[in-house]
């Protein structure tokens, strides 16, 4: 079996993510990153799910973006609620924060000879990100490329983002396929003291209407709806 | 003045570039990456030199890259002193340090609206590195252009390396040129716990012959010479 790096933040699209990559026959190791992003719950959960699929190995990188500030998800900016911001990139944006994710994945991959790399980021759904589009990670596989031993000699790391062009809809039809237990996910930026989402950041509600689009009832409980 | 984040360790390379970047007319903002290497006493010269240079901030990032193992820099494995090792790449490869410390960098820039990064990268003298070529530099801006607002919004972040191309003697005069005081700096992989070089691994080596065809002395004291 050939090794996978899957990034995995314990949401629909990572969780979804991971059963692609065990779908494609691969080992899996799963990296995940504790950012002093509010939704800390997200670590602890990511640590169920990569228990729960049985990972040859899960490591938490700790990395402090709030070093430089500038994002509600990082800082201490309210969280704004669905349609509330109008800018066309949302202050939940954290900069380059797919490119730091992939850079240690990177490395990770070197040491463990993994040829590929999994990322679960979507451009349709997502709230406008540009390290969300296809030609972002394209440009990253080619840099990478270049960047490494592996790619120097011949067999370079791949960059797999398998939901990039799929709906919310299209990703929760495609996990519930291979029997994703989406109760134990979480998306919410914003959740309660006790880790209940909040049911009204973006990320909510596009979960919410994912689930409503695929004609599936969403598992988790919420704190109003 | 435009803002520019430069990747400072301490060492000849990135203290000549720091120099490069304030003759070019930037305000400084100089990054260090703490990443439990052997040579932690870079971090403490690295401060110096940020001080000295009165740069506007100075900021030290701590990245454990531990995590994953893999080089002689960041484990238990010996450093082998110059001519040991036939590879062409050497154990000392920390496995996408530069496009780790990059993608630091290019997080940073977008929150302080800074249009350049500097980075001491040498293809020449440099033993081997895949991430020191400038097809490598040219890829990491490429992707870099689509990764960020910035670049979204037709500013993209431009990747200085501005001694790619040059010898270590090359890199040495210009920085004398430009009053940096290599007293101030350090290359070793293996110091003495006093700090002292040891003269023997391969930066030691390569900074020795610098000085030499400079035609300059190197203000440095070496554990053997």
């Amino acid at each position: 079996m050939s090794r996978a790096v899957v990034l995995l933040s314990g949401g629909v699209d990572s969780t979804t993510t991971l059963a692609v990559a065990r779908r494609d026959g691969h080992e899996l190791y799963a990296m995940t990153f504790s950012y002093g992003q509010r939704h800390a719950v997200e670590v602890e959960i990511a640590r169920r799910i990569a228990r729960s699929a049985r990972v040859a190995d899960h490591v938490v990188v700790d990395i402090d973006l709030r070093t430089f500030g500038g994002s509600a998800l990082t800082s201490d900016i309210a969280v704004p609620k669905h349609g509330q911001s109008g800018a066309a990139i949302p202050i939940t944006y954290v900069p380059a924060r797919n490119t730091i994710f992939l850079s240690y994945a990177l490395a990770w991959s070197e040491v463990l000879g993994a040829r590929d790399i999994y990322i679960g980021v979507n451009a349709l759904d997502y709230s406008g990100y540009p390290d969300c589009r296809p030609e972002y990670v394209e440009a990253f596989a080619a840099m990478a490329a270049l960047a490494t031993k592996a790619g120097v000699e011949g067999t370079p790391t791949r960059i797999r983002a398998p939901l990039i062009a799929m709906t919310k809809a299209e990703i929760i039809r495609l996990g519930a396929s291979l029997s994703v237990d989406y109760a134990q996910t979480t998306s919410c930026y914003d959740p309660s003291p006790n880790g209940e989402p909040c049911g009204e950041c973006d990320a909510c509600v596009l979960r919410l209407k994912g689930f409503s689009d695929a004609g599936l009832n969403d598992p988790l409980k919420y704190v109003r709806r």
